[in-house]
């Protein structure tokens, strides 16, 4: 096994979603990913192309994104590590239903949906293993709605920044690193750049959170936790995460 | 098999949700199957209950909602015939994962969840169909999420109506049955009453349509079309429906 080989193995042994794969199958999944570095603005596939590959996210930010008839491009998500993208196209007219851009520096593992069609078809604890990431998904969707007509901005802000940290209690103090580009964030929460920009300093204001450039030190999660998931129907540790731990 | 068994039946097989059950589970299903007529107010489950039996509407509507720690009920979805609810519980600790209430007198037909779970568990072409349904619903979500973040208030109301609209393009002339309550309507689209009020007015006014009462009549669907569907990624007919035809 060459040396990207076994660093992509080592990754997707940790990610849930792989993990009753049979060895058969997994072992020819591994044959055929591949692990690229992309820089910022790599472009991976257009909506409404053919989608022969699905994509898992080593390190850095991918954007998900749509384009409506009058030009606007809604944000769809920000990915980082450990969050899988493209892989329910089998499901779809084998097209992407959105475009994938890279918008930090990515290590992206990609691998064919073919074999993740045959192993949906063949293997029923796959399949079924699949059937309970995309009620995660649906759910976690589902908690992105509420957010969005629940919480205020800064909630939401605290929100997303909630989901990126490791949900194990055990953790105090956690400093998490975002993509540099604001912007982004705030078009993923449905906000406009100058409130997105009021919302986080009052969030800092409230919670004792840091934002320096593209990093979040946050010192007592606690604080975080009670300011933004009191207007939340799940509280932390928060369900239905799609990331690998999920 | 009695007159309540056969309405089921009759409407199940519309479902393509239940299309690739094989006969022996679909029997056993109609079997296990209950038609009930609910009046307004009936809370069928709630959140965090043990969810033993999943949900079809025949007619009617039924609210999904959550509650927040604050005590805020976010509305999940309002849904009405041809829509399931409750169906992935079996991925999700077997618990509800939000309360559901009728809101308008309604004819609910419920079915076991174990069936449902044997049935993905042995049969890899059903396995595959809820996957197929799982992939809609989370595009469906993700469309609304867009909508949310991209659509004003009176584009937002306009596609809720179209959602609901027979979607093959031969209809140019519909009437739509709406729950009395309009406040519902509101809160899933994330509006406050009075913005949603002053929002249906400028939709009548842009568009011609008609709202008297829980009644809307659509004379000219192109220009619903036109005014709603510039602002959204997917255009007209409406991708990844949840409903029965979808």
């Amino acid at each position: 096994m060459d040396c990207s080989k076994e660093k992509i193995d080592n990754f997707l042994r940790s990610v849930s979603f792989f993990k009753t794969c049979s060895e058969d199958c997994y072992g020819k999944l591994i044959e055929n990913a591949f692990l690229t570095v992309h820089k910022k603005g790599k472009i991976l596939f257009i909506q409404g192309d053919k989608s022969d590959r699905f994509y898992v996210v080593m390190s850095g930010w991918v954007k998900l994104y749509r384009e409506t008839l009058d030009g606007v491009q809604p944000v769809v998500d920000i990915l980082t590590t450990g969050h899988i993208f493209a892989e329910d196209t089998i499901f779809q007219n084998k097209e992407y239903e959105y475009s994938a851009e890279v918008v930090e520096m990515a290590e992206i593992i990609s691998l064919p949906t073919s074999l993740l069609e045959k192993a949906s078809e063949e293997n029923a604890s796959f399949a079924l293993n699949f059937l309970k990431h995309m009620a995660r998904k649906s759910s976690a969707q589902e908690k992105k709605l509420e957010s969005m007509v629940i919480q205020n901005a800064p909630q939401r802000i605290g929100c997303f920044f909630l989901r990126l940290v490791p949900q194990d209690q055990g953790h105090k103090s956690v400093t998490l690193h975002l993509p540099y580009d604001k912007t982004l964030i705030a078009a993923r929460l449905g906000m406009q750049p100058e409130t997105f920009s009021r919302a986080l300093k009052k969030l800092m204001d409230e919670t004792g959170i840091k934002v320096k450039g593209a990093t979040v030190e946050i010192d007592q999660l606690d604080n975080l936790v009670s300011f933004s998931c009191i207007a939340c129907s799940s509280g932390f540790p928060c369900k239905n995460l799609t990331t690998c731990s999920g």
